[in-house]
């Protein structure tokens, strides 16, 4: 393994995950992850651009940030990309009206957009919300639709809470592609265009930025094939097998 | 196309379809499809051999006989190969412990199985009974095993009720799949094993038999695969354009 410095050579820019890196979700907004809230303060003090990168559907931006600034991290609402909102852009540009099944932790975020006689299926993180009833009718709007599209915020296979593993939206995502025979739209990462925005939104070439992340597909994948550097971190959903099986 | 006479030539059993061929299920228990009745009747007064081949998973075979029968078809429980019955006979056969994410009108066919300290999972049309909560439930069983191993009651992507078109087990078993990084093994049409127990039990030949089903995949290609011949009603949920896709 080469030495850190070298590994390191050239990196003006630092993309950070959320979920598993920084804090584990759960009971009560959930824990920071050892040493996390010193690591970022730390970056921010250093020559070092910094951006938050996460595939949170389950909430709000807004709502993200005061919980991480209760949790002690030092960061606003305009340093995090989010799917939510670049699956607004992407809804408006296109002129689709969807069909949510999403937390209402993160409806907010969709309160621009027309929902009226959906043309489109938007799915995220929904939690509970991902009841039998629910997916049955994301899959009925979709059956309607001459020319079904489905939009993914993320595809993760699970993620890690303080209480133990929990299912994506991945797995979920793939039920409605079965399903309608199609195949989603992934609005997130280990999507190129979003890599891209937040590239953009720093002011950094992929090639001198690093992804940080728990997540060997979305994070760690997805950044590499967009020509950045990755590191996976051993916390969070990280588990051993993962390294050989990604 | 070839006339009827010589499509059937030599054919000495039929496998009948009964979700979306003989009725369609919702409220009150359902509806037999119009001609049925008779068409069933018909067949048992011919010399050919009639057996009833269902990926039912919601019901017990008693539960789905008393059903038909009220709706006044000629079937008896043997007449019938339904996928619980098979998957009770593996876990057996290979002892196995299954964690049951399935319907309350089929936990009494697993009612001679150890479910307890669980070392599989077994899923079927759970239908309300697929909540985020039992996805999860059985998700967090399988990723404690060293090798996980998933049995799924059919693969069907979907199947129609009175009141419209319902996700069935496949969406959900394409879930747990990629959630866990897995392939689960189907019992049920279109697994081979599945169709050579009803030829067994009907004393017929795969080229001497003819499987009459609405799901293009399931009934009619799983029958051809296995040297079957088969035929696609246009009632239950057929749709057009699956004779292409299909």
């Amino acid at each position: 393994m080469a030495a850190w410095g070298e590994r390191l050579a050239g990196v003006r820019g630092v993309l950070l995950d959320i979920s598993g890196v920084l804090y584990d979700g759960g009971e009560g907004g959930g824990a920071a992850i050892a040493g996390s809230v010193e690591a970022v303060a730390r970056l921010k003090r250093s020559r070092l651009k910094v951006r938050f990168c996460t595939n949170e559907s389950q909430k709000s931006r807004a709502d993200l940030v005061g919980l991480l600034r209760r949790l002690g991290f030092d960061v606003s609402e305009g340093e995090v990309t989010a799917p939510a909102p670049a699956a607004c852009l992407i809804l408006k540009q296109r002129g689709l009206r969807p069909h949510l099944l999403v937390h209402d932790g993160v409806r907010s975020e969709f309160d621009q957009i027309d929902t009226s006689n959906p043309n489109c299926v938007v799915i995220a993180d929904a939690g509970e919300g991902f009841s039998y009833q629910n997916m049955n009718k994301a899959f009925q709007v979709l059956m309607e639709l001459e020319n079904p599209v489905l939009f993914s915020l993320g595809k993760g296979r699970y993620y890690k809470e303080t209480s133990g593993l929990m299912l994506d939206v991945g797995p979920y995502m793939k039920a409605l592609e079965y399903a309608c025979g199609i195949e989603a739209e992934v609005v997130g990462k280990p999507s190129p265009e979003f890599f891209k925005s937040a590239l953009q939104e720093m002011g950094v070439e992929a090639h001198e930025a690093i992804m940080i992340g728990d997540d060997i597909v979305g994070d760690v994948g997805g950044a590499q094939r967009y020509g950045m550097r990755a590191l996976q971190v051993r916390t969070g959903k990280f588990r051993k097998w993962d390294s050989c099986s990604g």
